[in-house]
């Protein structure tokens, strides 16, 4: 039985084994006390395993997510198999089905639009903003040179600080002002670099200001509200691209001219609608987070990045966008990607590992166009099914296995209903009526 | 040796086995072809790994991604620990800290503030739009009618179809309109349903058009562009709360009051700046998305709905809020949030339903509420953290030992060098020059 809440305050938690963690938490929180399922999911490979335990604090097991690939993408001109991490069914065989689509009309073309990254030092300051405008003019070598033993080996590999300046933000909020720093972060995603940067100008800001002898004793005093690296990244864009004769589409028996006026017009309401342009982004995001995750970048940080972009012009807005020229079909995104393939768990997870060498161990900006490559193709697809076939049919020919899992059904029984849902429309009661049928009398 | 890429075109991929398709794609990608790791990473137990292969398409292994718990958490007078999905190192930590932090002061209060998802069918009318609105009058009831078997069994549980609208969108694009249909879709996050009724009442409508006497022509001939739910929820909203004397709050030395401005600095930041507001809430979905996962949700069609909502009003801001009023410290957040605990993958996934007997079982509603409490512990967290000690000295700490693992240190090495970063600053060349170090010299 589940003691009440009290008792389950634990203290020095974190301390204790993994073994006891779980004997706590299911001493208290199950009503029959199990044989931990969590321990099936431990590697037999104890070295491995720790590793894995050591990513994050209080873990307890593996959580599956499904490495999957999806083969045949020609991404300017070269051949990929693009691995992919998702628990959602159809994503990967929707990239499958548009690379191939793609592949035999040129492939995926990309470029690298900008590439910096931001972050600001965030503080109050009290006083004569003259004053305060003239010591950063003349502590900015100071700023930079106390940074050095930060900067030097991100300089040595092609990037670091590019530049940094003072805004002032007095009009938004009373007093406030920020230092806004410009980074190039080569091929790491960058935020312990940049991080680490902006809380050194905090620190040298503060101490220079005390012994300014311009400032009275109030002025000396600038309060850092905070340091922090801005994952928005506008700045840091990549696009990709496909394009192709009209009249070289013939999808579902539909003519070019007239798939391609429906596209386009999925595309307006997706620039329009907000409902709309919500749901087409995600399902963008469907492909770009898979090959995040697969190649240990941070998926939170892009999505905040990606979405905030979406609404910059003040309505959220499509990320990918159409036009049709001199009979020619072209289909592009415009993406801020801030990744990396060193730094973070990139070297260290061996799943990642062995998915950056299936990519051919890109560098930094090669990531982009292929995690951008990734967003299009599925976004391609998506549009494809749900202005030909609708996105159903598709969508719950892949989730029917689920579903007959989620109903117990043994391998035969999975065999004939997926034979008998070819030709008849999958839904989670369909499925149930179905299976209870085949059991009831066979087929 | 790689071969060029047209040797690399396969057809049939997803008919051959796994065995297969690892073989393929490591005999033409990788330099020296490994003994797969990918095997290395299946379960031994052989028909759970096929339960976990057939989530989706072409899966050659299992991901892992961390799962981890954060104990002590008081919600609405419960008692939670909160299984987290999440493969960035403090993330977890931060949660504890907050849980602990806010059990002492009566918790987190949360409260559902609407709960209605929405979905669209998306059509062309060219002609008398005043002949469409009263055919839509008209043949509401039929529309609601052929829907009556996808939506009996929602209805039996509380749910269903709510309402039906058209809406004339011809001032956004020519001849545009839509069905807009609300939905309560009560325990589930409800997408297949949502978009089987949306293709449901595509079809109707179509049928109904071509049989209208009062149309001509070409007004019988609606052109149908697309069915499909909208991942926007700004009405399925969940608010959770914490508050506190200021008094009582007394974090690293600084008093209550100095306290409550600061953060109250850092919350009018993110409300005003979008280069913070991004990273602030990206702060918040760290917490969030490690949740979505571990209970089987859909965390791409929740960061879409989240950060949308983020820009409602024209410029992207805080999902956070602070107040302060007769001494009292006040910190909240409001959040669109479409989950499910029936449905998709939650039914299958051994850990997902091992995490979601964590949580006692939540109904749809509750774990709305329990996500929105790790999003705002996760933000309170950050924040107060970079107000008093800055972001880094924490994050590196929990980061430590992940560069140590990159840097092929053993156990022995860990754990003197974990010793010696307690009283110094870690960065990746700093933990690279003390390795280095203790093997030359030892300390």
């Amino acid at each position: 039985m589940k003691k009440e809440f009290f008792d389950n305050k634990i203290e020095g938690f974190s301390k204790i084994s993994k073994e006891k963690k779980i004997d706590w938490i299911e001493s208290n929180y199950f009503k029959n006390k199990p044989k931990s399922i969590l321990k099936k999911y431990w590697n037999k490979d104890q070295s491995l395993q720790k590793l894995h335990d050591e990513f994050t604090e209080n873990t307890l097991s593996n959580f599956y997510l499904p490495l999957g690939v999806a083969p045949n993408f020609l991404i300017d001109g070269k051949d990929y198999t693009i691995p992919m991490v998702i628990e959602e069914s159809s994503v990967i065989a929707a990239a499958c089905k548009a690379a191939k689509f793609w592949r035999g009309k040129g492939g995926f073309k990309t470029k690298i639009l900008n590439f910096k990254k931001t972050g600001q030092v965030h503080f109050i300051f009290e006083g004569d903003k003259n004053k305060l405008f003239k010591l950063f003019d003349l502590i900015k070598p100071i700023l930079l040179e106390d940074c050095e033993s930060i900067n030097s080996s991100m300089k040595n590999r092609g990037g670091g600080i590019l530049d940094i300046e003072i805004l002032d933000k007095t009009n938004d909020i009373e007093n406030y002002f920020q230092i806004n720093s410009i980074f190039d972060t080569v091929d790491s995603m960058g935020a312990n670099f940049i991080n680490s940067c902006l809380e050194q100008f905090a620190s040298t800001l503060k101490r220079e200001a005390q012994i300014y002898n311009d400032f009275d004793d109030d002025e000396k005093e600038i309060d850092i509200i905070m340091s922090i690296l801005s994952n928005y990244v506008p700045e840091c864009i990549v696009k990709a691209e496909v394009s192709c004769d009209i009249e070289s589409i013939t999808e579902k028996g539909i003519n070019g001219v007239d798939y391609a006026k429906k596209f386009v017009q999925a595309i307006q309401i997706a620039k329009t609608q907000t409902n709309r342009a919500v749901t087409h982004n995600k399902g963008i995001m469907n492909g770009i987070d898979s090959v995040i995750i697969a190649t240990g970048n941070d998926f939170r940080a892009v999505e905040a990045g990606v979405h905030a972009y979406a609404a910059k012009d003040g309505s959220y807005k499509s990320l990918t966008d159409v036009s049709i020229e001199n009979n020619v079909f072209k289909f592009w995104i415009e993406i801020p990607l801030s990744l990396g393939t060193v730094g973070g768990i990139t070297n260290i997870h061996p799943l990642v590992k062995w998915s950056l060498e299936l990519l051919d161990n890109p560098n930094g900006k090669e990531l982009m166009k292929i995690v951008a490559v990734a967003g299009l193709a599925q976004n391609f697809a998506a549009i494809n099914s749900l202005i030909t076939t609708g996105i159903q049919k598709g969508h719950m020919k892949m989730h029917l296995i689920n579903i007959l899992n989620s109903l117990g059904a043994n391998d035969k029984e999975k065999e004939k209903l997926i034979n008998f849902f070819k030709n008849n429309i999958v839904s989670y009661s369909s499925a149930k009526t179905e299976l209870t049928n085949l059991r009831n009398n066979g087929f």
